[in-house]
């Protein structure tokens, strides 16, 4: 039997500034598992510097910011979502696995083989 | 005001091999254009070897060529794209098409900002 996968990948820009992918969420899901910007670079095996440049362009981009860095603290501080970031994330993911429900539906349709 | 645009890019794979994305079908446009494998290469700014694996690895995922060679004639010969060659790519191009205008549906409705 001949199978036919599709896949795709979604990103989302604002004011024709880039915003959101599939890695700048898995930095904000990787940040919110480990409450530290470096900790999620380690993880991502991204440096930090490219970490905070991302975490640093959703802010700006964003209506109000998605991370926000704790000072202080008995553990001396780190980074945490907003509620605002928890809900992208949440929005992002449903968008890509609609996104992925309705192609493998199309393709079934279109023929393509 | 705020915009937000999605973009997404889309591609197919056969039996886990890589059949059809939008690199690819650009190359049968070109071809189907000059109807040489050699010219589409230089107009997409790919070399020859490329563009003839490319095809070959279409061709051969296919369940009938894409592109076929045709030999002699007053040209020499050349390279033109199969009835269904043609087929593929207003396929794969409404395919993406409808994929684009879901997004973009989708996004107004789950309130990314």
């Amino acid at each position: 039997m001949q199978e036919i996968q599709v896949e795709n990948r979604v990103w989302i820009q604002k004011n024709g500034k880039p915003f959101l992918g599939s890695g700048r969420i898995s930095l904000l899901e990787e940040i919110n598992k480990y409450g530290s910007i470096s900790k999620a670079a380690t993880h991502l095996k991204m440096s930090y510097k490219r970490a905070w440049e991302l975490v640093e362009s959703m802010n700006s981009v964003a209506e109000t910011p998605l991370v926000i860095k704790e000072t202080g603290g008995k553990n001396g501080g780190g980074s945490n979502l907003t509620e605002k970031g928890k809900l992208i994330i949440n929005q992002f993911r449903k968008l890509e696995e609609k996104s992925r429900i309705y192609l493998a539906d199309e393709i079934k349709k279109c023929c393509i083989s």
